[in-house]
This record gives structure tokens, sequence and C-alpha cells, in this order.
């Protein structure tokens, strides 16, 4: 089943268009936790369990694995594959923000989706699509292209106004009209800019999903983001929280805490739809 | 010592511009070391010492090791430290091409410059410096940003005219106006594209150093790099070549043909120096 099917078949179950981002930071883990063989698995494991009913998709961003090492990217992957084995209807998205030239594209491809298991990845688009070409030539997969990412220096680039229009909505543009010849590109836009997201949301038509970071830790709001990017069908986004969520409480009662967090942000974001 | 320091030593005891990519793909490998455990550090190994003596950095590209998993990552530290180990005065260049917001780049930062123990890495400019910052911090580091790719669509969204410059000139531009506060930055601008690599020489002026990816097997020409970027005194490149060198030969003798290609590339590129 492709990614767009399976990410709509979730988010009905559980009523909800909120993913939490698996990016567990070593140093931020309980203390029990860190003295494990696989901190990080342990910690991912009893977040997945406790909030699965209430997401429509797992988001682990590679970063916090790699830091760790050959030992984290095998934490990594047996985080995807718990996901996979014990909750096959949810969605993983590997966060790995790559893009090189198609050749080395090849690879990351591999990585993600051969060795992995994800169903999406997000991608850079500053090499163009050309470059892109091997991972969106998986048609079953999600192709999450970068176009307003959610932190406070974003416009450097991305703001920049080319044909009176600002670089992140040619992205949006192209993504929509020359990327998606198999229908399976998606696009971020960060929950801290809900203008931005309503005018990508113009551009691109009612169609294309959105994959928000930035509530919570980054200071997102739930109705501004609901306003300006859902469609009519009140859906089109998949909005994610990892830092608000995985450590609302530092002690051994992490994992309630983490589903009281989860259950407050998705009900807080379908008050809104 | 930092890293421009330890690069320019490097060049002048090698006089050689000239970096080996190291990306080792499986399928692509001497059939004989397929067998082994660890079939990319036995070919990176033997890629290693053939070449030492005629470059002026490795650069190892993530992507191929990656798409061997936690195995594949596990071999990138071994060919890190093999290096650092047996030919401490050559630097690495660890080709990740990430970026991410600041949390999140710190961890990568971790897996470069403690983990792997990188000299250099390369970084997208895609959500500005402020993301890039935890990389920046690192002043001993080399930080190298794509400013024109090598590949044939890297124009789609780098060639886009903002304020009569194209977007690639503004990386240029504010890489070294405002990136660079610690000397520490340095450029990518592929070999495929002389016009553009002698535009941003002359915005950046003669001391930035550019990594020149795309000689050999992206059909780069020697002479018109070397003519379009070079500084006044000869240097100021670093001139990228991987498949060409790697796969110079399929047979046992892969790494004596390799050796030869190598001399051959640094001598054309010394000949127009």
């Amino acid at each position: 089943m492709g990614f767009l099917r399976k990410l709509n078949a979730a988010q009905a179950k559980s009523d909800s268009l909120l993913c939490v981002g698996l990016d567990p930071d070593f140093e931020k883990l309980p203390k029990a936790l860190r003295d494990s063989d696989t901190p990080l698995f342990d910690f991912n494991k009893a977040i997945i369990d406790a909030t699965a009913g209430l997401v429509c998709a797992f988001k682990p961003n590679t970063a916090f694995y790699e830091s760790r090492g050959a030992e984290g990217i095998e934490e990594l992957k047996r985080t995807c594959d718990y996901i996979r084995e014990e909750y096959p209807d949810i969605p993983i998205i590997v966060d790995l923000k790559r893009a090189d030239i198609g050749n080395t594209n090849k690879h990351y491809a591999t990585f993600a989706f051969d060795y992995l298991g994800a169903d999406a990845v997000t991608v850079h688009p500053w090499l163009g699509r050309e470059a892109v070409q091997p991972f969106l030539d998986y048609k079953d997969k999600g192709i999450i292209v970068l176009c307003r990412t959610s932190n406070d220096g974003a416009g450097e680039f991305q703001d920049l106004q080319a044909e009176r229009l600002p670089i992140y909505m040619h992205v949006a543009k192209n993504v929509s009209k020359k990327w998606n010849a198999n229908g399976n590109c998606l696009l971020v836009v960060g929950a801290t800019y809900p203008e931005e997201i309503a005018r990508v949301r113009r551009q691109v038509g009612d169609k294309m999903v959105f994959l928000v970071p930035g509530l919570g830790a980054q200071g997102g709001d739930a109705e501004a983001v609901i306003k300006a990017g859902t469609n009519r069908a009140g859906r089109g986004l998949i909005i994610n929280s990892a830092r608000a969520i995985l450590y609302a409480s530092s002690g051994d009662d992490f994992a309630e805490a983490a589903r009281a967090k989860a259950v407050a942000t998705r009900d807080k974001i379908n008050e809104y739809r």
C-alpha cells in the first residue's frame, strides 16, 4: 500500500493528525534508561507503546541516532522494525533531510527504504528534481520536500524573491507541478509560519499533504496551523511534535506523561479541524 | 590545528589539489573483496594506501556507507580511524550534506566531528546560517556549504534570479560575508560549471577555498576548473574525483590502477596551475 493511503487510513483510525517525532536525545533520557545497552530503543519503545493509538505517523530523525554512531543506527533500525511489527498500520517517516547527486541518492534511498523500511523520507530541494529522482522513483513511498522550514532563520534564502515569488514558493510550485508525476510528493511547511502555510496551500491546491514540524518546543500554534493548512476534508496535514511530548516528564513516569501530552495535543488539533 | 592550515600543509607536501572521494559502491567492488566481512573498509584501505602521497584530502560520502546499514557506518568509522592513524597529515572531509534545525544539527556535528573525527563536513544552505551555527561553532573544522552543485539539474532553484543575482551567488555572498566569522567556511562549486566557479571566485575573493566535485565520471574539465577557480597562489581548490579513480580497474589490480589514475589526474591539474 502506498504511503498516502496508509497515512489516510491511520489518520481515520486514530482520528488524529498528530505525528510523534522519535528524537531521543541521550542526555535528556531518564537516568534509569541511560544505563541500558539500547537506551534510545528502550525509550522509543515506551513512547511508541504509550502513543500509538493517538498518532497518524511516527517520525524518527536520523541525527539523534547518528550522534551515537553505528550503535545508534542499529537502534534506529530496531525502532523502525518494532513499529512495523507491532503497529503495521502506522507509517514511519524517516526524517533524514538528505539530498546529493542522483547516483549518491540511490544509496540514501536504499538506507531509508530497504534497510530501515521507511514509508516516507524528507529531502532537501537545493539540487533540484533531477538529483532527487532516485527517491521519487519509489512510487509507493512519500517524498517530503523541505519547502518552508520552521527555524527562525529560515528566510535567509527561502524568502528571496525571484519572479515575484519567494524561493520557497518556487519549491511549492515545482514540486506540485513537476516533481509529482508519481503522486508521492509532500511538502514541509513549519508550524511557526502559518501565513506561509496558507500561501503554500493556495498554490498547490487541496490534495497535497504537508508535514508541519515546530509545534510545541519551537512555539507553533495549533489553531493557526489548522486554519492555515487543512484541506476541505479537515486533513492534508501531518503535525509533528517531538520534544514537548518526549520530555513531558524527566522521571520514571515519562511514558505516561508523554501519553497525556499527546492526548492533549491531538485533542487541541481536533478542536480546530 | 585548524582544517585550513592542515589542508594547506597537505597541498604543499603532496604538491596536489586532488581529493579522492571514498565512495565504495558494494556492487562495483572487485569480487574477491565482496566476500570480506568489511568490504568497504578493505577497499578503502587499499585505495588510501595507493593514493595517500598524491592527495590533499580524502572525502568519504556517507551515503555509500549508510546503504549498508549500521555495519556500513562501522566501516566508515574504521576508514576515518585508519586515515587518522596512518596518514595524520591528510585531512578527512566527511561529505554528509546535512542540514536541519539548530538543535538537531548539534547531533549531526557530534556524529561527524566527535564520532568520526572529521576535519571538515559539507552542509546544505537551505535553512540558513542560524540553523547551521552549531556546525560553524567548531572553529577548527571546515564547514563546506553547497553553493553551486555539479549535477545537470542544479539550476532549478540555484539559478533563480533574486535582486539581479542567482540564488547560488546569494549563498556565496552570505557565506563569505555573514557565515564566516570563524574563518572556517568553504563552498562547493561543481567542476561541471566553470563559468559559475569563476563568478563565485570574483564574488568571494582570493582567500576562500572551494571544494570542486564532478571531475571524471561527471565530465568536469581540469583545465577549465583550474583557470576559473584557483587563487593567485595557484591554490584555493580541492578537486575531488571518486568513480574515475576508484573503478579505474574492476580487477585485482584496482589499487594500482587507481594510483595510476590519481597520478595522471594530479599531474593534469598541476599542468594548468
